[in-house]
C-alpha cells in the first residue's frame, strides 16, 4: 500500500506559486494581500492562522491578522470585514472558525465579498463550484484533488464514495469529483448499509468527522482511500477517520494523517488568494 | 403500477397558493408580481411563458412580459433586467431560456438581483441549496420534492439514483435529495455499467435528455421512477426518458410524460414569487 503524503505536493505546488507570484509581481506591480480574521482566544485556530500567515509569506504574499477579543460582537466584526472589502488593496479575506456562539454562521457565509472569499464558503462560490465554474476552489476538497492529480490518479469513470456531506467537505468535494466525470455515490450518518455502498467505490473519501470509523469492511481491495478526519487522543496523538489497522493493506493507496490532507489545505488558500489578485489586477 | 399524475398536486397547491396570496395582499396591501423577460421569437417558449402568465394570473399575481426581439443585444436586456432589479413592486424576474447565441449564460445567470431570481439559477441560491438553506426552490427539483410528498414518499434513508447531472435540474435535486437524507448516486454518460448502479435504487430520477434510455435493466423491483425527460417525435407525439413498454410493470409508480413533472415547475416558480413578496414586505 502506498502513502500518499502532503510533503512532495506542497513542496513541488509551493515552488510554482512562489514563482507565479513573483511574476505577477514583476508583471502588475502589486503583491497579493491575505487578511485574516481571527475571533477569540482558541488555541488550534492560533496555530491554523499563525501557519496561514507563515505559508503567505514564504510565497511573497503580504498579510495581517486582525484579532478581536471572543467578546466582540458580530456588528463590528462585519464592520471590519466590510473596510476588508472596500480596500482594493486586499485580495483574500479569511475568517477563522469556529467564531464563538453569538455569530450565525448563515450569516456570516455573507460577510466576505464573494470575489475575495477565498476560503469558498460565500454561497455564491459554493454554487460556482457545483455549476462547474469555480471562481475559487474549495480549500480542502481542492487540495485533494491536487493530491490525487499530483499522484497520478484519475476518477473519471471511476467510482467515488464521498462518506460526510458537510459544506465544507463532503458536498463540495461531491460536486469537484462529479465534474471530473466520477459517478458519485454518496453516504451519510442515514444511509442503510453503508459498507456495502462504500465497497463499490475505486475512490474513497471519508469526511465523517468519526474517529476511525471506517473498517475493512467498507473497502474494495484496491480502493484508493483519502482520509479527511483529523482527531487526538488523550496522549496527544492524532489521527484520522479510518482504522488503519483493520483496513490493512487492502487500499492500494492511503492518505495518512498527519501529513496527509490536512497540509494541502493552506496551499489552495494560497493559490486561491494570488488568483484573486490576478482577477482584479 | 400507479402512475404519478401533477394534477392533483397542482390543483391542491395552486388553491393554497391563492389562498395565501390573498391573505398576503390583504395583510400587506401589496401584490405580487411576476416580471418574464423573453428574448426572440421561439414559439414553444412563447407557449411557456404565456402559460406562465396565465398561472400567475390565476393564483393572484400582476404579471408582465417583457419581449426582445432576437436582435437585442445582451447590453439592452441587462440594462431592462437592472431596472427590474431596482423596481421595488418586482418580486421575482424570469428570464426565459433558451437565449439566443449572443448571451452566454455564465453571465447571464449573474443578472437577476438573487433576492429576485424565482428560477432559482444564480449560483448564490444554487449555493444555498447545496448548503441546505434555500431561499428558493429551484423549480424541477422542487415540484419533483411537493410532487413526492404530495404522494406519500420519503427519500429518507431510501437509495437516491440521479441520472444527469445538468445545474438547472441533476446537480440541484441530488442536493434536495441529500437534504432530505437519501443515499445518493449520482450517474451519467462517463458512468460505467450505469444499469448495476441505478438498480441498486428505491428512487430513480431520470433527467438525462435522452428519449426513452431507461430501460428494464436499469430498474429494481418495485422502485419509483421520476421521469423528468419531455420529448417529441414526428407525429407529434410527447414521451419522456422512460421507455415505458421496456419498464413495464416494474417500477410501483412512475411520473407519466406529459402530465408529470413538467407541470410542477409553474407551481414552484409561483410559490417563490410569493416567498419573494413575503421577504421584501
Amino acid at each position: 500500500m502506498i502513502k500518499l503524503t502532503a510533503k512532495p505536493v506542497i513542496e513541488k505546488r509551493r515552488a510554482q506559486l512562489a514563482a507565479d507570484t513573483a511574476a505577477f509581481k514583476a508583471k502588475s506591480g502589486k503583491t497579493p494581500h491575505l487578511s485574516v480574521v481571527l475571533v477569540g482566544e482558541d488555541p488550534a485556530s492560533r496555530i491554523y492562522v499563525a501557519n496561514k500567515s507563515k505559508a503567505a509569506e514564504l510565497v511573497g504574499f503580504t498579510h495581517k491578522t486582525i484579532l478581536f477579543p471572543a467578546s466582540a460582537t458580530p456588528t463590528e466584526v462585519k464592520a471590519k470585514i466590510d473596510a476588508l472589502n472596500r480596500d482594493p488593496k486586499v485580495n483574500g479575506i479569511l475568517v477563522q472558525r469556529p467564531l464563538p456562539k453569538a455569530y450565525v454562521e448563515s450569516e456570516v457565509m455573507f460577510w466576505v465579498d464573494p470575489k475575495k472569499d477565498v476560503d469558498c464558503l460565500h454561497p455564491e462560490n459554493l454554487g460556482l463550484v457545483v455549476a462547474g465554474q469555480p471562481r475559487f476552489v474549495p480549500c480542502t476538497p481542492g487540495g485533494i484533488m491536487v493530491m490525487l492529480e499530483h499522484y497520478g490518479y484519475s476518477v473519471a469513470k471511476k467510482v467515488a464514495c464521498v462518506i460526510g456531506r458537510s459544506s465544507i467537505v463532503g458536498k463540495p468535494l461531491a460536486a469537484l469529483l462529479l465534474n471530473d466525470n466520477a459517478t458519485i455515490m454518496q453516504v451519510h450518518r442515514s444511509t442503510q448499509n453503508p459498507e456495502s455502498v462504500c465497497r463499490q467505490a475505486d475512490f474513497v473519501f471519508v469526511a465523517a468527522g468519526a474517529p476511525r470509523m471506517l473498517k475493512k469492511e467498507w473497502v474494495k481491495p484496491g480502493a484508493v482511500v483519502i482520509d479527511v478526519g483529523i482527531h487526538r487522543d488523550e496522549t496527544g496523538k492524532v489521527f484520522g477517520d479510518v482504522d488503519t489497522d483493520s483496513v490493512g493493506e487492502i487500499p492500494s493507496a492511503l492518505t495518512p494523517v498527519p501529513g496527509g490532507v490536512g497540509p494541502m489545505t493552506i496551499q489552495v488558500l494560497l493559490e486561491n488568494t494570488l488568483r484573486s489578485a490576478k482577477l482584479r489586477s
